[in-house]
């Protein structure tokens, strides 16, 4: 064990980033533009203004500036949870009797429970900032309204959150949260929106999808006086905000004085992944070091590994702007994953264009293999990893154990994006011996692909 | 907003505590000897043996050193989870608009989600040290039993944990964590004890109580080969691994050049309370510094403010020492309040001696009052607080609109133990306005007072 390392290298507060790190600036091959749905022109900052904020859309087609300030009031509240560690799991590498080096960047020390928080604190001060009363969202597992009520709360704007019906009765402890931190959690569908209405009337007893749950929040968006929607993931704007993490990381090895060989992080809708190796892409794309990127993502909802790079709805409703992106298609039904914030059809077009230059790899794991190594790390390292996050523990681990075969002393850095506290289900599930693995046939994913648009 | 102070400090891995603190070494008036309950005379080591650890045995014995080494072992552990940060609470300051300075040391940033994970790699430590297979425990609302549950599976003990039947049904998420960790849940009283049989047969369809859980534990305990019993409070040697709070705190203000003026906790059996104030009391007792601390109790079971100084049983099933404390009498049942952690009828001897030689004050506080205070902080501060620590938060809220008033500038530190992640079900009474305070009559203290021993 090299005692010169700390078990957590945080950053002084002087050192936390000052400026978003916006990798498209540094991509040869943008991300191809939003589409609008109707025209299948490339989408105004006009137009995506009836919807989000304008600062927002300012920065979700930003692909010139590397740089972006982040303003002294999302700092101050960065404060308050952030910096996050740096982790060097010293007790997982000798576990694994490995000679590689492991390193995580831990964002689940916040009563979000993961790093969604980074993204929903600067779009909840823009909104504040444009003078709105409050925002509209959607969320499935429940991480991302929780972590746009905290912002919320604390900018005192309204928060109006769909839960899809499922989450809204199974989790009823995320529920509380938000409605802890001042937010009206509604379960979607409801008969609060015509697009619920129309659903719940097409197919009554229905538990909700994402898709539905979006197409209800835009709903109320764009019909409220003083409101606009907000997105947790998938676009650009989010991959900005969540460059912080990168940021840091990166931060943190330079004053160690260490350099990753390979960098990990599960993949959703990409806010996370896109975060974390965000400034480490740029040094890759602008020639100064190299790195390996591994994107992890379910085999049940395998988007990357799987899927068709091709323009494709958002959502169910088909109400947001088309999309290129590496989709299994909108009408694909993941089936009940745990990781709930993976259950996503399609992929960030900044990653999807990523992808496709082949600058990053992708893998996909299953589930059962995932709580393994869940457990395994709870166990070692003290903390209970999310189900999401745990994809990437997977991968990191079997990447530390091929370095045990062949000697070589690499240096992992994964992110651990969250805690499960609130998916003890899941662990429950696993713990009783009663979890399965599902992959999709050849046949289910075609019948996904059949409902991609023509563009 | 003074801006030389960070929002939070956190010290380097070299400079956290090498030693615990042992306050016992500096209080004049010692706390008084453990009797045997069937001679009545002081334990010895001996006895005490049977049911403890040995190592423990000694430092819950020792009267006389001011500081005991802590192994590199458990300094390791430490370094997982802490140094936990300090946290200067800028944002409650101004909403608060008081001139007070407001800071609190943050237990919950680990998977336990409270201060309980300190003492519990202790006891786990000392036990595997001594070859022992296991050791058992009761847990109420689980936090106790998901901290000993970690602390078993790193060092490769096994875990035998009774939880209060009650908390078994109504918690089923706190039962899955220690299960992920590897330990056996038996929801108390079970068949698989004689205590727990016949209480069974006594008293059909019980939910449980600590009591008998501890009974059964401690049953267990001595009648299994290579076990022992471990205690998550009250005791001094619980008391002892605690301090490291009180001395990280203390070395973080000595860093910032800051001396708190009031020091507040929450308190039930005294843990955490005892470890926060232990070096800033030490130097009161030396004539070195003066610090006002303040013991937080909920009103529904004031053992401190309106419970008698005495010898009592520390279990209803009375197989435990007695022990001398401010107690409201081991029959004394209190009401469901949801400060699970606070629900006990007596108090750390040590912390009873302190009390009664007036170098701490005690104070109680409402249900509904405390909620108010949690909501009001996860809103502000962005950590949703656990309704123990929430106790704390509500007096230095008080105190800091108190400083309002009278304009003075106090320093007030207070212990933020933990996260309220498990504890939805009380913040969802509070949000739908259901819930209720409970404060016995003197009737009903005095119900529990004629059960005390004739000591």
């Amino acid at each position: 064990m090299e005692k010169n390392i700390p078990y957590k290298t945080y950053l002084e507060e002087s050192e936390m980033p000052r400026q978003w790190y916006n990798v498209r600036a540094d991509m040869k091959n943008k991300p191809a533009p939003l589409l609008n749905p109707q025209t299948l022109k490339p989408m105004t900052a006009e137009e995506l203004g009836v919807v989000f904020c304008d600062e927002l859309v300012k920065q979700e087609l930003n692909e010139t500036d590397p740089y972006i300030d982040i303003p002294d009031e999302i700092r101050d509240f960065y404060k308050m949870y952030r910096p996050s560690p740096l982790v060097r799991a010293y007790c997982l590498e000798k576990v694994l009797d490995t000679p590689a080096k492991i390193y995580y960047k831990f964002e689940g020390n916040n009563t979000s429970g993961s790093h969604k928080l980074n993204s929903a604190i600067a779009q909840a001060y823009y909104a504040k900032k444009q003078g709105l009363k409050g925002v509209t969202t959607e969320t499935g597992a429940g991480q991302w309204g929780t972590a746009l009520s905290m912002a919320c709360a604390y900018f005192g704007l309204d928060c109006k959150v769909f839960m899809v019906k499922v989450s809204y009765e199974q989790k009823p402890f995320r529920r509380e949260v938000m409605r802890t931190y001042g937010a009206s959690v509604t379960p979607s569908p409801s008969e609060t929106t015509n697009v619920g209405r129309k659903i719940l009337a097409e197919h009554p007893g229905t538990t909700g999808s994402l898709g539905c749950a979006i197409s209800e929040a835009v709903e109320v968006a764009v019909g409220s006086e003083g409101y606009r929607y907000v997105l947790g993931s998938v676009l650009n704007q989010v991959l900005l905000h969540q460059s912080v993490i990168g940021l840091e990381s990166k931060a943190a090895f330079e004053k160690l004085g260490v350099k990753p060989d390979v960098i990990i992080g599960c993949a959703g809708g990409g806010s996370n992944l896109g975060g974390l190796i965000a400034p480490f892409m740029g040094e890759k794309l602008r020639g100064e070091a190299d790195y390996r990127f591994i994107a992890v993502e379910p085999a049940s909802c395998p988007s990357l590994t799987r899927g068709r790079y091709a323009y494709d709805y958002c959502d169910t409703g088909m109400v947001c702007p088309l999309q290129k992106m590496y989709t299994l298609g909108s009408g694909f039904i993941p089936s009940a994953n745990h990781a709930g914030g993976l259950r996503y059809h399609g992929m960030s077009s900044t990653l999807s264009q990523l992808y496709d230059d082949k600058l990053m790899e992708a893998v996909s794991v299953e589930q059962t293999k995932v709580f393994e190594a869940a457990q395994q790390f709870a166990r070692i390292e003290g903390i209970l990893p999310a189900p999401e996050s745990s994809h990437a523990i997977r991968v990191a681990i079997d990447e530390a154990l091929k370095c045990k075969e062949t000697g070589e002393e690499k240096t992992i850095l994964f992110g651990l994006t969250g805690t499960g506290y609130f998916d003890m289900v899941a662990y429950q599930k696993f713990n009783d011996g009663v979890m399965t693995d599902y992959i999709p046939t050849d046949d289910d994913l075609a019948k996904g692909f059949a409902g991609l648009p023509k563009v």
